[in-house]
Order: structure tokens, then sequence, then C-alpha cells
């Protein structure tokens, strides 16, 4: 049962010596999904262990070269590598058109269909939806149209406990009103209480990831009181202006965000290049709210 | 007085944990050229130290795209980090088409001009030229239109003993004689051999770069006797059908061309993500063609 958060790139718009651009890896219960794509992601899943194949939805949040350049080498890296099943982008739809240019040029035959999901850049929709999860896109303020992206997991039914049903052997019927949270009784006559029969319900965790966005509390609702936030955190709290001006955010504007929002932890990134050490970033994210935290690149957090 | 070349990516159509896609940095007396440039280039020039902005020449020898994927990242960065000076790219013209898509998707405009020179896959062609280097396209067999480059260097010319300036005091019109090859007759008559008045000619280098190809004995001419010629081996010899069918080649046709070409030696590299280990392909390049190597990835080859 993981809900998991691993990342490979925490660079800004250009790569580092140590760091390489955006792309994370979420887990929601062995379902796999990519969440943004730079340069040299294929390699850096090579580096981390994470299975290619296994990913089967990527969600692209704006064409800057950062988020989606490592996209078409890992596609045919599938391919080669003899992937049939289909693989699910939620993007930009220009992308479908620089992706088939590509494939069109290299002359190369994918094994299997890409299938693309527009973002809308104007409202917030439910881009994906299945029994354990559903991911909703909304629009994020930065200098060519980009979405932000919030996975909610979903409630899972009630269990029964293993020893209630060896001692009470229930009927279909049974089973069926205790999985609804209903109490049973037997025919004897005893009323028993469902939390008796089940095992206590696991916590359904969220996650949001805002990535590249100016400060704006317009984004504030569609976050509300997530477990997780990705917030970018380009520069350092000097650079409010030039933060502005590039329609970014200071790592004062990512804790802001994310005390208004009520959210429990805070997770930086994107950081500038010109910041070597970006440990000082995030003191200054704990100065406002204090759940923040940074990963290396390769390390992942377990919400559960 | 450079004459060297650095890899960048060894790996042949997916790059594995060790390995990247194809990138060299060719230095011909401080003129760098970079030849093809796979996804990961930019990060591969931060980790072995080159500077990205001496570059002003970019060779792609085709549009598969583990030879041009980390192109539109590199050019990103340059312009980043301020680059005002052209760049010069020589390649497939419709490497121009997907590049400018990107940056109009993107909304980034470049500080610096790009200067495309569209290859021709089906005849040699002189595509560079200056004072000290030649640049010589040449069509190579594969799947889809590709070009081999042979790069010569031009003999530089004759450079005068300081101890002959001295002694002499030449009037400009003998230095220019001298330059030339000539003797020279002093004013009492005497005759100098041109060779006691000037520095030993420094040899002129050449490089051959062929990737991607089958085997193809018709290239033969274009490469002959260079001192130095890149052929890849994307496989060993027991996957000589292999080779054939996707229009690679193994290490011994790459032995067989070097040896007919009577070069001086034979760098070998585009090896397939099925061989960890690749000094049994060097092995068998050298039971062909003695004088084979293979660098790894940051290694530089130093001709003088």
């Amino acid at each position: 049962m993981s809900f998991s958060v691993q990342i490979l790139g925490s660079s800004s718009a250009t790569p580092t010596k140590y760091r390489n651009p955006s792309a994370q890896v979420l887990n929601v219960r062995e379902r796999l999904f990519l969440i943004d794509c730079g340069e040299g992601t294929q390699m850096q899943m090579r580096k981390y262990g994470v299975k290619l194949q296994r990913i089967n939805h990527v969600l692209i949040s704006h064409l800057h070269g950062d988020h989606y350049l490592g996209l078409i080498g890992w596609i045919s890296t599938l391919s080669l590598f003899g992937r049939t099943k289909e693989l699910h982008i939620y993007a930009d739809l220009r992308l479908k058109k620089i992706i088939q240019e590509h494939f069109f040029v290299s002359e190369m035959k994918l094994n299997f269909e890409l299938i693309f999901h527009p973002l809308s850049f104007s409202a917030n929709q439910i881009i994906y939806e299945d029994d354990k999860i559903s991911i909703e896109s909304f629009p994020l303020k930065h200098r060519i149209p980009c979405c932000g992206f919030v996975f909610r997991e979903k409630q899972s039914e009630l269990n029964i406990k293993q020893s209630a049903i060896e001692k009470y052997k229930f009927t279909i019927e049974e089973i069926k009103r205790i999985k609804q949270g209903k109490d049973i009784t037997t025919e004897q006559g005893k009323e028993i209480k469902n939390n008796k029969l089940t095992e206590p319900l696991k916590k359904a965790y969220s996650y949001a990831y805002c990535s590249d966005t100016i400060y704006d509390e317009e984004l504030v609702p569609y976050i509300n009181k997530v477990d997780l936030l990705y917030h970018e955190t380009t520069f350092a709290k000097d650079l409010q202006d030039l933060a502005k001006e590039k329609m970014h955010s200071t790592t004062v504007d990512a804790a802001r965000i994310a005390k208004k929002a009520k959210v429990q932890q805070l997770l930086i990134g994107h950081f500038s290049a010109r910041y070597k050490d970006v440990d000082s970033l995030l003191q200054e994210c704990k100065e406002v709210f204090e759940n923040s935290i940074l990963l290396e690149e390769g390390e992942k957090l377990k919400l559960r």
C-alpha cells in the first residue's frame, strides 16, 4: 500500500553538475505516475532503479524544455525494450505534434500506442480517475500555459478481520453490509458493532505538484489540506523581484502558500543553478512553515 | 596547438547506467567542434569540464534521437548563460523545424542566432573551412539519411626561428619568401637553406567520424589514411546478422574498414546496451586491426 514520491530532478531551467531538470515518480499503491520529464530522466531512472516500464501515465506541467525534453528519449527506450502497453500522456496538446515530428524524421515506429490527454489551462478538471486515485489539474500562473496537479487517493474499502471471518461464517449479504460499515445481528440476536469486525481504515493520502508558478493565492483552494505539497522554490527570498519577473516563486512564497493551504508538509525543489548548496533555501522555508523538507535526487519520501 | 577528441557519450540507442548517448568534442588548435549531441550531453559537459560557450560549430550526423536529443537543452542553456555569439549547426535541415517548433511553444527567445547548414546525404561536400581546418561530410549507409565527417587540419605556415630573426634582420619581403619555404641569399651573397631558418613543420592531423553505418567499403576513399578513425561498433562479431539488419557495424566490420583505409588508429564506440563490459569488443577489433582503442566517457585522446 505505497504512497511515495521519488525525486529524479530538482534543478530549474539549466542542470548543474549535481542537479537534473524536473522529474518525479509518484507511487500510489503500485500505480506509478511520472510527473514532468526533463532531459536525462531516463538516465536518472536507471541510476535510481525506477522500473521504466511500470509507468503508464505521464503528466507534463508545461512545455519549457526542463520539464519535457527527456520524454522522447524515454519513450524510444520503452519501445526498444519491447513495451506493447499503451502510454497515457497528459500535456499541452502541442506536445503531440512535437513527438510525432520526431518519430516521423527518425522513422521509428513505436510498438505501443501513445494516448494524449490535452490539459486545460483555463480551468481545473479531473484528468484521471480509477478505483484507487483521482488526479485533478489546475492552472498555474507562469510565462506559458502551465498546470499543477493534485493526486487524491480514494478511501480503501473496509476489510473484514480474518478472525471475524473464521468465527462467524458470514453470508455474502452480510459481508456486503459489513464492508458498507454497517453493524451485524447474529442468529442469536446479538448485535456486533462494525468496528469489532473490520480492520481500522487506512488513511487516504493526497499530493499536490506546483511547478512552475509565481506566488498565487488562487491555487490555495485546489491544494487545500493536502498531506504533501510540492511547490517550486526557484529563488531565495532576497530575489523576490527576479522571481516575480520570471514568474517563479521564492522560498517564502512557497512556504506562505503551504501555510495558507494548511497542508501537512511542504516539499521544495526546482532550484536555480546559482545555488550550489540548497540547505539555506530550506531554512528560509522553515522560518515561515516549519514542516518543510527537501529531498536529494534519487531519494523517496514515503507517506505510507 | 591541440588536436584532441573527448568522448562524452559512447552508448548506442539507449543509455545505460554507465554510458550516455553519442557526443564528442573535437579540439583543433582551440577551435571546438561538437559532434552529435545525444540526451544529457550538457550534463556530461558539466561533469567533464567542457566549456560550453567555446563551441561554435555543432555537427549532427543524423536524426535518430540518441544523436541529437540533447541539442535543444544545450542551446537553451547557452542562451540562459548569456551567449550572444552565433552558433552554426550542420545537420539534416529538418532539424531546423524541430528546434524552431520547440522555441515557439516554449516562447523562449534566444539571445544569439542559429545558423543552419544543411547536409547533403547523396554526395560528399566541404561543409566548413578556415585557415586551420577543413571539414568534409560524406554519406553513410544507415536506416535514415546519415553523414560521416572528416576533419583535416591544414598545414600550419613555416615559423622563422627566433635566433635567425635576431641574426639576420630580414626585410618584410624576405620574411614572406622564407615563410613560403624559399632559401635566402644574404647581402654578402651567401645562400642560406630554408630549413636552417625555420622551425620544423608540425604534422597536420586528421580525424574521421563514422556513426551510424552498416559495413560499407564505399566510405574508404573519404577516410583514407586519416590519423584517427572513429567507427561505430554497436555489436560484437557474433551478431553480424543483427548488425546488418539494423544497418549498424560489428567490431570486425569497423576493424576491416580501418585496415582497408590504412588509418593510423581506430577509436570505437556506440556500444549496444547489452554489453556491460566492452573490453571484449576492443579485443575483437585488435585481432583484425591492432591499433584500436576505446575511451571511457570524459576521457580525451590527444593526437598532439
